[in-house]
């Protein structure tokens, strides 16, 4: 495809910014691959080997499987010095900023033990981190001490066991594989491009990745998980959601977690996701929310519809259900996001940097012509 | 402009991302302007009412000014909490990490004491933290302890004491204002846009300057401050620039400083900071460090020239002899960019957000359709 010359867009929604070869999002279809592969015959893989592949574009060996399972549990130990700088951060600090701040300031290891390369060693160092600084910083919240990972345990029943100081059910834990698989990555969206922009001027791969955790936050993007959730609990039952509704899109008022700028499909995500909420949500106040969701959805696509036009939920409707009866509070919901994406950010680091290219556009200037007398100060 | 639909671009040279009245960057002839005020009228002007000017697109009248003087003082002084923190970060880190760290960990004011509007008060009290983060990561590094801004005292005045441990002279203080406000923005680049995607997602706004900082910390983009006086040093003395100067385009070596994407003309910026650094490199080490870069700048242009090529000294080649004279140290060049970007920063923060639209580009998927048996983990 031949570069172009001076065009404009101001969200960048029809420019193309370069190749990758790490995801695939088909927005008509409404399918979404990691490597080739459909997400729907990922969910069910161990959370690491999907991870490897993500980012090295191939399965792992089985030594390769060892190594990167116990380097994570390594690393996701934090050190005396990282407990006492997360110790330092106020308690009551969004877990996004503390991500954000926190992953810059981490001394990286300059070794490269994996075989894939330091920027590789580096990026999996952050993600090993980014788990057990969430943990910790909740454990703290709850004037709770810091807990260090078992090795030989998974990923994920290490990170809910130093969550929330008890172990969980092997189904709780392959709730979470599945429902952070699914957020892994997807392409260039807002967080995994401002990572692109940022690593473009040969910053180094925590800068990149702290960019990225700080663009994920808003709620236009990953913050929609924890914003839609709220709406879901604000509502309080599904017979008030017609209502809800019916009022937000009178006044303007985007319902969170509706609707999605590449899709013009359901969500594929989504689609999986639901059927997990339904098995999840037993007691009868999960239940009540994620009644209320659906009864959100439902009253969208009849107000939507009645206009000839088509809305599904996306990725982050119903994993807040997931992750609330997970025991997920809901401020915690775009970090856990963050901890799932990071593969992503890492994969697309590793796949950009030796092409690197400076990434820098031009703006459309509006200003007046000076004024005479207006450079008196 | 109508807005474009598909196109591609790696480096977003040629696109238009939305539309600013804040800087003007006329690249053909070589002229910078604020708010439509050229630079060359701006340098002798005090710096923090530049500042205000480059925010809000007007002058601060003498109640503002006293005003922002006495905020930006009040915050400069860190908290206890913020001196904990900084002590609790690793001596070592760069400068540069430890503010993209530091910024997203601050606790934000929710008042609107300048009548600017929550984001402005918010802008400006990271603007204050972050020289008195600089100057306290510098005094911790030396093992001493972080000193407080004086009230009443000027801007850079306050810094260079807080720095160094000793009052700067007058001439001192005139030469940092002048080479901050040339450094106070640039419109659309790299740093400014990477903390625009952010902001795009409604992210707040110390995560948005954050991302900036990051994206500023890489060596094709602020980073090459560092390097430009780094190269200079290394190359020794000004009779062996033109050797250097010749292996480096023989082996594909960047000449760091050297050129810039936006310019076809000579950096307006540049061209201010030359006579300064001439003017304040005045001992042996200095001058032989500023005609080393002299000499560099020559070769480099006797190079081109012999291709039929034009190209000159950017910001950061010339800054770097200011900058060294005023005793700060290499490492702390891009934090010193850092610092007076901000202000751009936050009135590019300011005047986005009313008109937000989320930012994300397209990928070109370059991978394979599906293998048979690639699903088998």
């Amino acid at each position: 495809m031949p570069e172009t010359q001076s065009v404009y867009s101001s969200d960048l929604a029809g420019v193309v910014v370069g190749e990758t070869a790490i995801s695939d999002v088909q927005g008509e279809a409404g399918v979404l691959s990691y490597r080739d592969i459909d997400i729907n015959d990922l969910v069910d893989v161990p959370f690491l080997h999907v991870a490897w592949l993500v980012l090295f574009g191939e399965w792992p060996t089985e030594s390769e499987k060892r190594a990167l399972k116990s380097f994570i549990c390594q690393h996701a130990a934090l050190t005396d010095n990282e407990k006492l700088l997360l110790g330092q951060v106020n308690r009551e600090l969004h877990p996004m900023l503390m991500l954000q701040g926190l992953v810059p300031l981490l001394e990286m290891p300059t070794e490269d033990t994996l075989g894939r390369g330091v920027d590789a060693e580096q990026g999996l160092f952050i993600a090993a981190k980014i788990s057990s600084l969430i943990a910790g910083h909740h454990r703290l919240g709850q004037n709770k001490s810091i807990l260090d990972p078992i090795p030989g345990k998974l990923r994920h029943e290490n990170f809910l066991t130093m969550f929330h100081g008890r172990a969980p059910t092997r189904e709780q834990v392959r709730m979470l594989d599945a429902a952070q698989i699914l957020q892994m990555e997807h392409s260039f969206n807002a967080g995994t491009f401002a990572g692109r922009v940022c690593a473009s001027t040969l910053a180094p791969i925590q800068s990149s990745i702290s960019a990225s955790i700080g663009t994920l936050f808003g709620k236009l993007h990953g913050g929609a998980d924890q914003a839609a959730l709220e709406m879901a609990i604000a509502i309080g039952s599904p017979e008030k959601a017609d209502e809800y509704v019916r009022n937000s899109l009178a006044n303007k008022v985007k319902i969170m977690g509706m609707g999605h700028r590449e899709y013009r499909a359901v969500d594929p995500r989504a689609k999986i996701l639901k059927p997990m909420a339904v098995e999840l949500c037993r007691d009868d106040e999960s239940k009540n929310l994620l009644a209320t969701l659906v009864a959100v959805e439902e009253a969208c696509q009849r107000e939507f519809g009645a206009k000839g036009k088509e809305i599904w939920a996306n990725v982050e409707f119903y994993k807040g259900a997931v992750f609330h009866s997970l025991g997920i509070p809901t401020h915690y919901f775009t970090a856990m996001f963050a901890q799932a994406r990071v593969y992503g950010y890492i994969a697309h680091f590793l796949e950009f940097r030796p092409q690197n290219k400076l990434i820098r556009p031009r703006a459309l200037y509006t200003g007046t012509p000076p004024e005479a007398g207006k450079t008196a100060a």
